[in-house]
C-alpha cells in the first residue's frame, strides 16, 4: 500500500467523505487513489478557489471537514483567499497539497516554491511529510487538528515521493477534544450582570448560533431584558420561521454603534468585541459605547450552548419557552426591478429549509431583512470579506445537503471571481438557485470611496469601479458552463423566474438586471 | 499631498506608467490618486490572477514593471499563482497591497491576516510602510528593487493611513545598478571548453535570449560547432523569419536527456543546469547527460550579451555573419482539425512582429516547431508552470505593444482559471486573437497519470481529469464578456476564421473543438 493509499484510507475512517480536487502532475497518485477509493466522493473544481470555498460551505452545513486537493504553492495561493474566508468563519478544513518529491525540491524547478511559507499564513496547522510511513499518521492528525472547535484549517503539504513510496496500515482516527466548558467565573459574572439591572447586549457568533444556544439566548433575553445580537458576518445563522429572531448588527460604524449606544455592558458568546470591517480616517475602530463593560462568557472556541444553558439557569430562565418567529411574508411587488423587490420575492418563495448563501454585496442588502419572516432557513454569510466566496460556498452546502435548496444571492461583480464554479454546479446536478445583483458596478466601493474620503470622483476614478464596459451577460456565462439561465428586468419577470427556477431541481440562474 | 498621491509621482517619474487594479475598500486613497494623475493608466481586472499575470506580460515586452493594486491578503493571494509565473520568469513587478490602517490591525477584522507573511514566498522585496511621510522613498525602493536585472517582484504593503495621512513630497527616483559583468575566469574557461573539440551544448534563457544574444550564440555555434538550446520554458524568444534558430529543450525527460546525451560539455547562459520540470518514480531528476562538464558563463543576473561576445571574441566568431532563419511557411492542410492543422495556419497567417502568449499544453505544442519559420515574432512562454497565465499575460502584452498583434494559443482547461480576464480585453479593445485548444480534458494530466505510473486509470480517477461533462461553451463565455468569438469544428473553418480575426482589430476568441 503506497502512502497515497494509506493516507486515503485514514481520511475515510475518519469521517472524511469528500474531496473538492484541482490536482496537477505531483497528486497523480492521490487522485488514483481517490479514483480506486469507495469512500471518498471527488468533486472536480475549475480553479482551486472554488475547491476551497466549497470545503468552506460544505463544513458550515455538514458539521465535519472535506478535504481539498491542489497542486504545489500556486494551487495553494489560488485557493486562498476562499481559505482565508474558511479560517474566519472557523470551519474545519483538510488541505491536501501535492509537492514536488522531496528529492526533488533542491532543483528548484518551475512550479517549486515555499509551501510551507504560503501555508502558514492562512492554516492553523500546517505540516510537510517527511516520507511515506509517516503520511497515514500525519493524515490522522491533520483531522484531528480540523477538528477542534469550531473548526480549524489543517494543511498537509504532501511530497510526490511520499504519495508514491510504499507506507505503513492505515492510521487509527484521533478523536479531538470536545469543547472547554468556560469558567465558572465567566458564567457567574454573566448573570451578575444580566441581573443587575443595567442595559446589557449579548453578542454572539459561531457555536452560540446553533438553534439551541439561539433559544437558550432568548430566554435570557425574556427574563432579564437583555438584548440579543449577532455579528454583522457569521458563518450560520438558522432563522425564519420557528426560529428566535436576533438581531444582526450592522456593517458601517454608524449603523452599529447607533445600535447597541445605549449599552451599558456587553457580554460575548462565541465571538469577541465588535470592531469596525475597516478602518476610516477619523473614526473609531472599535464599536462598543465608552465605558461600557465587556465581559466574554464564553470565547470563539469554548462551549457556547453550555454556557448559555448555565447563565440561563443561574438568572431562572430555565423554564421559559422561546419566543419563535411566525411565518411573515412581505406582499410581491410589481413594476421596477429592485433590491427590495427581489428580497420580497425570495421571502415569499423560499422553500422549508433551504440554506441561502449571502454574497449580495450592497445590492442584495435587501435580503437578508426580507427574510426574517420567511420559511426555516439557514443563512451562510461572509466571513473573511474576500468576495468571490459565494458561488464555491452554495456548491459545498448542496454537497452537504443534497436534499435542501440552495439559493445564492450574490453581486455582480464578486461572482466574476469564482464564475468557473457554475461549471461543476451543472457537472454534479446540484440543487442550487443563483441570484445574480447586476448592478453593473462595484457599488460597495463607491459608496467607500466617498466614506474614506478620498479626494476625488473623477470619471478616471470612477472607471475603476465600474462594471458596464462592457456589461456582463451573465446568461451566456451560466449558459456556456451548462446552467440554465434567465434575465429579469422588472419585478414581475423576476417573481415568475424565482418561482419557477425554485420549482425546478438542478442548477439555475437569474440575472437580475438593476436599474 | 498625501501619502498616495505621493507614493504615485513617485512611481510616475520613476517610469511606472500602467496599474493593473482591482482594489477595495482599503485602497481607496490609492484608487483617488491614480484618478487624479494623468501619468498612470489604470486597467481594472476582474480577478487579481488577471492584474499580475497582466504586469508579467506587459514587463516581457516593455521591459520594465507596470504595478498592481490588490486588496489586503486575499486580494494577494488571488495574484500569488501568476506572481509565482513572473518570478520564474524574473520579471520586474510592483504590487501595492493595502492593508488595514495601522492602527486597526490589532482587532483582527474580518480582512485582517498576515500580509507579509503572504508576500515572502512570491516576492524578492517585501517593505510594510511605517507611516505616510516613508511611503514615497518606500516606493522609489520598490521601483529600484523590481528594476535588479532580469527583473524581481517587489511588494509594497500600504496600510491604508498611510495613503490617506499627509505625506512627504514624491521621492528621487533609484537607478538600479546594471546587471553584473561574468567573470574573466568564466569567460576563458567557456571560450576553452568551446575551442576543446569536445561536443558541446549552450544551454541559454533570459538575458541571453535578447536578439544580439541569440546572434553572438550563433556565430560561436558556426565557429565551434556548439549546439545552441534554450530552455523548455523561457520567458521571451525572439524568432521566426531573421532570427537565428534556436533549438529548445524537450518537456519530458526522455525528449530532453535525448536531445543533449551526446554532449559532453554544458554551458549555462543565463540560466542553470536542467532539471525536470517533475519527479518521476525510478527517473533522475538531473537531465545533464552522466560525467558531463557542466560550466556558468552567465548567470541569471550577469550580463549574458556581454559574456557572449566575450567568448565570441575569444573563439574568434566575431566577423561571421550571424546565419539568419528565412520565411519558410507549411501548407494549410485541409479536413479534420488537428494541433498540426491549427499550427500550419498560425504558421501562416502570423502578422510580422507579432507576440504569441503561448498556454497551449499538450493540444497547443504543434504551435511552436510550426511556427519556426513563420514570420519574426515573439514567443512567450509558461515559466513558473503554473496554469492561467495566458489569458492575463495576453492582456499585457498588448497593453506594452499597442501596435503588435497578440495571439494567445491556450489550452480548455488552463483557460478556465482566469477566463474573467476576457472582460478587460474588451474593455480595453486589446488586439489580441486567442485560440482554445477544446479537447475537453486536462490532456496533460492524462499523459502524466500513466508516466507516474499511478496504479488506476478507472472511470472515477479519469472523470477528475475530464472536461466534457459538461462541455464548456467558450463562444458564449466570451461573447458573455463582450468578445466576438466563433467556433471551428474543421481545419477549413479554423483557416477561415484565423484569417479573418487576425484582420481584425480587437479581441477575438476561436474554440478550435479537437477530435
Amino acid at each position: 500500500m503506497n502512502g497515497a493509499e494509506s493516507m486515503l484510507e485514514t481520511l475515510v475512517a475518519a469521517g472524511v467523505e469528500v474531496c473538492f480536487t484541482n490536482p496537477g502532475t505531483s497528486e497523480m497518485h492521490m487522485v488514483a487513489a481517490i479514483g480506486a477509493s469507495t469512500g471518498m466522493r471527488s468533486i472536480l473544481c475549475l480553479f482551486e478557489g472554488g475547491c476551497s470555498g466549497a470545503a468552506d460551505g460544505y463544513a458550515r452545513i455538514a458539521g465535519k471537514p472535506a478535504c481539498t486537493l491542489f497542486h504545489l504553492g500556486p494551487g495553494l495561493s489560488n485557493a486562498s483567499a476562499n481559505i482565508h474566508n474558511a479560517r474566519k468563519a472557523h470551519s474545519p478544513m483538510i488541505n491536501l497539497v501535492g509537492d514536488h518529491a522531496t528529492y526533488h525540491k533542491q532543483f528548484d524547478a518551475p512550479l517549486n516554491s515555499d509551501v510551507i511559507g504560503l501555508s502558514e499564513p492562512v492554516s492553523h496547522w500546517v505540516r510537510s511529510v517527511a516520507d511515506a510511513p509517516a503520511l497515514p499518521g500525519d493524515a490522522a492528525e491533520a483531522v484531528a487538528a480540523s477538528g477542534i472547535r469550531p473548526g480549524r484549517i489543517a494543511t498537509l503539504i504532501v511530497p510526490a515521493d511520499c504519495a508514491w513510496n510504499e507506507s505503513v496500515p492505515p492510521a487509527e482516527t484521533i478523536v479531538p477534544s470536545a469543547a472547554p466548558l468556560a469558567g465558572d467565573r465567566a458564567v457567574a459574572q454573566a448573570a451578575d450582570m444580566l441581573s443587575n439591572g443595567r442595559n446589557t447586549v449579548l453578542l454572539m457568533s459561531n457555536m452560540a448560533l446553533s438553534e439551541t444556544a439561539l433559544e437558550l439566548a432568548d430566554r435570557i433575553a425574556q427574563k432579564t431584558g437583555a438584548r440579543i445580537f449577532c455579528d454583522t458576518f457569521v458563518p450560520r445563522l438558522p432563522r425564519g420561521q420557528g426560529r428566535p429572531e436576533i438581531e444582526r448588527l450592522g456593517y458601517f460604524a454608524e449603523q452599529a454603534t447607533e445600535q447597541i449606544r445605549e449599552a451599558e455592558q456587553l457580554i460575548m458568546v462565541g465571538t469577541k468585541a465588535p470592531v469596525g470591517f475597516f478602518a476610516y480616517p477619523g473614526k473609531a475602530s472599535e464599536f462598543a459605547p465608552e465605558g461600557a463593560d465587556l465581559h466574554t462568557l464564553a470565547a470563539v472556541h469554548e462551549d457556547a450552548e453550555d454556557a448559555l444553558a448555565r447563565v440561563c439557569d443561574a438568572v431562572g430562565a430555565a423554564d421559559l419557552a422561546p419566543r419563535l418567529k411566525s411565518l411573515e411574508l412581505p406582499e410581491f411587488t410589481s413594476g421596477e426591478l429592485s433590491s427590495r423587490s427581489i428580497g420580497v420575492a425570495l421571502a415569499r418563495l423560499l422553500p422549508e429549509n433551504a440554506i441561502v448563501v449571502d454574497e449580495g454585496g450592497t445590492a442584495g442588502s435587501a435580503c437578508f431583512p426580507a427574510c426574517a419572516g420567511a420559511a426555516a432557513h439557514d443563512w451562510l454569510m461572509l466571513t473573511g470579506g474576500s468576495i468571490g466566496y459565494g458561488l464555491p460556498q452554495a456548491i459545498g452546502a448542496a454537497v452537504a445537503a443534497p436534499e435542501r435548496k440552495v439559493v445564492c444571492v450574490h453581486g455582480d461583480g464578486g461572482a466574476m471571481y469564482t464564475i468557473q464554479s457554475l461549471w461543476t454546479m451543472a457537472r454534479e446536478d446540484l440543487d442550487i438557485c443563483i441570484i445574480i445583483f447586476a448592478n453593473r458596478k462595484y457599488q460597495i466601493l463607491q459608496i467607500e470611496l466617498s466614506r474614506v474620503g478620498a479626494q476625488t470622483m473623477s470619471p478616471k476614478t470612477l472607471e475603476m469601479l465600474d462594471l458596464s464596459n462592457p456589461d456582463l451577460d451573465f446568461v451566456k456565462l451560466a449558459e456556456g458552463m451548462g446552467v440554465t439561465a434567465a434575465r429579469a428586468t422588472t419585478a414581475d419577470e423576476f417573481n415568475d423566474l424565482l418561482g419557477r427556477f425554485l420549482g425546478d431541481r438542478g442548477p439555475r440562474l437569474i440575472e437580475a438586471l438593476l436599474p
